[in-house]
């Protein structure tokens, strides 16, 4: 017999059965706007005729290395959940709502179990949020990833409408800033906390860590926390002027997006309960604090700016919202910069 | 001094160096609807007012092994103008018009140089289709791809009126099959290509080989054909019932996903001439004709449904607009089937 695909690496069989699973996963999260079913080439969503002047806001994103942690602690349910949260509440800073998300797993041999553990997680966060997993694409590219290793990519699509949009470009003087709490690293800085606690601490997966009241497992495999259900309550009632997403680049890196050229953002390190996790590496690792701040959020996930006259009710409903929210700062005059004080 | 997040692999101001790159290839896409700058957390699209009822038509796709030859090559221009093409092929197939393009590039080590040829790729296809490119993520996964590697996933949303989508609901017997060229093997089947070429006969990458006419690094690099410019014309002067782009899974795999439960499609695989390429390729690795069909497009890039009154103006149009066309096939009565006959 000659060669076939399946020899050259590459098992059709396993990409139908994947399929299978998938679409009963997607499928749950369908609503009345979609109008495809999973497996045509392009996916179809009806747009929202609740929406006047609908501008779309995408955005797509990767999980970066925390997919290592999942690789080593073999559980592979929550990483969908991180990767659409992410996507959801990097448009949210704009003021949009998710309408579907397609996703991208790429693999060197493909393993129906897992994908349909990674998909689980992403039907399930997509569907807390109400947004549709409209679609994907399962690669299979022999020599490529290591052996029970895959990659992950999120596209998502949501809708705002064009005089809601927020970005920052009302931000004056004198408004608040401030901040949402994050439950722990979310997903950055993961390639620096790994060789923290893997190769300089010598650490294993399952080691329990009497400072964390958790296993590293635990603490590292938390969910990126989504910011979707209260945020959009908060952006009913009150104007916010600008919103940032605290990813890679942390605090300053993040918050500097939104700023218009004529404002400054002095934000008080001391105003926020940092979470264990960051002074954990930091000490194991001997790192600075200025980079620290610049890999990690610190214990920020989300910024708010906002009116003065508004900031004890947004931080009061924020709570009531379930929240843990801290005023970190204010934006001063000056060109385009953000002051981290107390560093 | 103690450890930083450039000596755990991510080095930031590579990034900060290659987002200035792509923010000016990107820049050159937009048209007046992209609302957005390239850096925004969510990209800003104002959907056209020319669509009454807009259909949003997505996809998600990667570029799957052929990414080893540009590795082999050395050559990065090209590759995503394989990845825009097949996007929008694949969300023309339902009559959508491209509109906007992100994409997700991920490697271990960031070359600034060739994030920027693989953008400039990427630009150079959307601007033939005026698609905007709007956004995308550059990730730095230390330990997860092989030194000089990467990988690269896009994604794409168009837009058809809801009562213009093409779907294959209408299609019946005696509808004829319009086979339009492709160009060699676009972007499926190169982990069977590359295991015959490279491992069983032993070639190098920048061998001439006289049957093609060319070097394999020229032959397995041909860029994945667009159909958009010709079959946008085709679909404004006919009714085109469905439309199927030839990817993983041939002529058959892909024709299916768009026949209604009563239609079978007889297909003469005699009927068109094929690239010397695949022919190379089943003699080399000794594979079965039927296997062949499964892995390759076989020379049939994009297949057309229409009702036989059709056929000849719709073949002398695509012809006239620059596409070598095949008569290759009708529909006829019985249960969902594609039959590959003269295999």
């Amino acid at each position: 017999m000659g060669l076939t695909y399946k020899k050259s690496g590459v098992d059709i069989g396993a990409v139908s059965q994947t399929k299978r699973k998938i679409k009963t996963l997607a499928t749950a999260t369908f609503n009345p706007q979609v109008l495809s079913e999973i497996g045509s080439f392009g996916a179809f969503f009806n747009l929202d005729r609740k929406f006047k002047t609908p501008v779309l806001v995408s955005s797509v994103d990767g999980v970066g290395t925390k997919l290592k942690v999942a690789f080593l602690a073999n559980k592979h349910d929550s990483i969908g959940e991180d990767l659409v949260n992410h996507c959801v509440n990097d448009i949210l800073v704009h003021g949009a709502k998710p309408l579907f998300f397609l996703d991208y797993i790429a693999t060197g041999k493909l393993s129906p179990a897992v994908v349909s553990e990674i998909v689980k997680g992403l039907a399930n966060a997509c569907k807390k949020v109400k947004c549709s997993l409209i679609g994907g694409e399962t690669a299979q590219m022999p020599d490529f990833y290591q052996k029970n290793e895959y990659d992950l990519a999120g596209f998502i699509v949501g809708a705002v409408e064009k005089d809601k949009i927020i970005d920052g470009r009302k931000i004056k003087p004198s408004d608040q800033i401030i901040g949402l709490a994050s439950n722990g690293l979310h997903t950055n800085g993961y390639s620096l906390a790994r060789k923290v606690f893997f190769d300089i601490a010598g650490w294993k997966i399952n080691k329990y860590v009497p400072e964390l009241k958790a296993t590293l497992e635990e603490e590292l495999l938390k969910t990126h926390r989504c910011y979707f259900k209260s945020l959009s309550r908060i952006l009913e009632s009150y104007q916010i002027k600008g919103m940032a997403h605290i990813t890679g680049g942390g605090v300053a890196g993040n918050l500097i997006r939104i700023l218009p050229s004529h404002g400054v953002a002095q934000i008080d390190t001391d105003s926020w309960r940092k979470p264990k996790i960051f002074g954990l590496i930091q000490k194991l690792g001997k790192i600075s604090n200025s980079e620290m701040f610049k890999v990690f959020n610190m214990g920020i996930g989300m910024i708010l700016v906002a009116d003065k006259k508004d900031l004890t009710s947004i931080m009061r409903d924020s709570s009531l919202l379930g929240e843990t929210v801290f005023h970190i700062g204010e934006i001063k005059k000056g060109t385009r910069k953000v002051n981290l004080l107390n560093l």
